[in-house]
């Protein structure tokens, strides 16, 4: 059964990398003594090495080795063998064709509906959804295609961005940017904000966090979601 | 000789559509009495209708007729026989998918290396560049390629934004995602601020409006740019 922890954020504001889920990690990955980090969304294009050292050194607090999945030979048994993956955050585009480049995304998916623990940030989160379609991201490469995950039966939007007050900027708000998603795509979109994830329990997912989260329907309203509400049945 | 205005938005804060650029554009499109208009990036799902109607009303101003492309049997004919193109912003996404699915980007780059006075507003400006990589917009669908029309030897971020002073959100800035987008692709990009164009004579590319523009080169810290700068070299 799918055992998943999908959060909008790696960081909040003013505390260190991954430090408001920590206590949360270390029930999630408690069974699992090596996670298996994938750091190919890249974020500021640091190296892999970089990147999964500072994993590391966050993973640290609670006994966690880290690897890298760009170490290995063989990406897709690395997938296979793994007690826990994490996904980190960057860029979308970049990390969803790396996942298809290294023909990972489907021994992924296996793994994470067979119930490997995951954890997935921002990019991470993304690509847990039905599609990338509703990312943040600039498309700075080309994916082979915007397909993800499906580890939830909706599309995440990560670091959900409330209309900025008396903004005279004219490009568009985040809202309508997922109602204009909804012009040509039915499947719900929850966005999640900074400090909010979801835990996925098998069929059940939840909203976790202390934050309110805002839920897009096709030809509905928007609206806002309290912690604890049982998303299980949104499709 | 090309002969283009490429805007970085459509409307400025306070003034009507296209207000702020009428002066120019009665000058740009002084040999044409109708404009071909492309609506197919759809701002807010509005029909092409409804666009193509917005449109109309902002250029009866300087008394030039608006045709919507959409209405024409053969696009391709109509984009080869026009005096004059505006291509309207929207979702950049959504526009590239379409000018690929009705087979007009060819044709359209063309016309305008032939020399047909075209305006771009956000979407219809990232088109001229050399990729729509740096785009702002939510991919909301999947273009069969991210390739645009290379009006201009570099790619444009339109609607570019600074750094929100004091912001506490963990999402990436504009810079963060155009230094994202430098990891991997080597050509300038050239931030627009809204109220700011670029003018194209033939070779001649100058940058317009009382704003200075960012220029970012890959490896290279970004510099500001005052107007009325020839940007003819830049590549």
């Amino acid at each position: 059964m799918k055992n998943l922890i999908i959060a909008s954020t790696s960081t909040i504001y003013g505390l260190g990398y991954l430090e408001y889920l920590m206590p949360v990690l270390k029930d999630h990955f408690k069974n699992a003594t090596t996670i298996l980090f994938i750091p190919y969304a890249r974020p500021g294009g640091i190296s892999h090495d970089d990147y999964t050292a500072k994993v590391a050194e966050a993973f640290a607090q609670i006994d966690k080795k880290i690897v890298g999945l760009h170490t290995f030979e063989n990406p897709v048994e690395a997938i296979e063998k793994a007690e826990g993956i994490f996904t980190g955050g960057g860029n979308t585009f970049l990390l969803v064709k790396q996942l298809y480049w290294h023909n990972v995304m489907l021994p992924l998916k296996e793994v994470l509906q067979n119930g490997a623990p995951y954890l997935g940030c921002s990019a991470g989160s993304n690509i847990t959804g039905l599609t990338m379609e509703t990312t943040n991201d600039m498309p700075i490469v080309y994916p082979p295609s915007f397909q993800t995950l499906g580890m939830v039966p909706f599309n995440i939007n990560p670091h959900y961005l409330d209309p900025i007050e008396g903004s005279t900027h004219m490009g568009e708000t985040r809202e309508t940017r997922i109602n204009e998603f909804h012009c040509f795509n039915s499947q719900p979109v929850l966005g999640l904000r900074e400090g909010s994830w979801l835990e996925v329990h098998g069929s059940k997912i939840t909203l976790k966090g202390s934050l309110t989260a805002r839920l897009f329907r096709q030809n509905q309203s928007p609206i806002e979601l309290e912690t604890e509400t049982d998303l299980s049945n949104l499709s």
